[in-house]
């Protein structure tokens, strides 16, 4: 069975060597990894970005699973593109595991960034907006979408010492999907 | 036609009445807005963010099309939850709409948060990961996913005076919604 790994792990400058790895990780439980760089691109073209997009897409429709790393990225959450592809996942009806290497709440994630303060029983940012206080990870809709499409999102007991490039909770994930999938032949 | 009414909306401070006003908006052009509002739920609940969740997944079920409020919020991207809205929506293969009133380029957009600099012919962010350079607003699988899956994103030709109150680009989506669906009888 095939699992699509999506992730900012693309945006790492070791990406390549970070798919590797989680492909071979995949491949250790009897499971096929498709990692989005994979699909060789050319970035000069002028519609390079449509190509990365197609590509991906074809390769979440082949894929049975997907494992999102939705370690929080240039934001108080996870990558939007990851998001995205979780969605398009679970619209799709395949199974959806993610993890995040940061185990923080969503708000005291949002405090990093904006002043959260009490307002009327709930809690707003600087503009007046409600933080969602749920105690959660991150947005309700990316981690309840984990519990109702697979399995509740997977995080580290003890924060890692580097967060982009340790893969023991997305090893964890991979465990989880050997269980639920049947290993490719 | 039914349209599931995405975005950080409902954390505004009239969120209820900025509801209400695009509900009316799609009724103008013969259109049924679903507004994820609309779901009553206690807030109180031990499982509220779980109710909330299949309230929205049932109101997205529903919907022939999406129509996603994509103003960057809180990080230089749009919003977690109508991200991963939008992506549930692909999958299902409904017709995707989105807008932001803002529209600035990414790249520009997370300056604002992180030094931006050249690195072997790409940009990279301070911790050295790559930042996306392809003249879009946001990450490519949100934007080519709503030119390949519906109409491209929609942003106004002057920034608007409130870019949560100004509903502008919102309505120009709805046209668009109202001339692929058919009206409601």
């Amino acid at each position: 069975m095939k699992i699509y790994l999506a992730g900012p792990d693309v945006f790492l400058p070791n990406a390549i060597q970070i798919g590797r790895q989680k492909v071979e990780l995949c491949a250790r439980f009897g499971l096929i990894g498709l990692y989005p760089l994979d699909n060789a691109i050319d970035l000069g073209a002028i519609d390079a970005s449509e190509q990365i997009f197609r590509g991906n897409e074809a390769m979440m429709n082949e894929a049975d699973a997907i494992i999102a790393n939705l370690t929080p990225f240039r934001g108080p959450g996870a990558d939007g593109g990851t998001v995205y592809e979780l969605g398009y996942m679970a619209g799709h009806g395949k199974l959806c595991l993610g993890y995040s290497n940061e185990a923080a709440l969503y708000v005291d994630r949002v405090r990093q960034f904006t002043a959260v303060t009490p307002n009327d029983g709930q809690l707003t940012d600087a503009i007046g907006m409600t933080v969602e206080d749920f105690g959660l990870a991150d947005n309700l809709m990316i981690v309840q979408s984990l519990a109702l499409h697979g399995h509740a999102m997977v995080t580290p007991q003890q924060p890692p010492a580097d967060i982009w490039q340790d893969l023991s909770v997305f090893e964890a994930c991979v465990r989880l999907a050997a269980t639920r999938l049947p290993p490719t032949s």
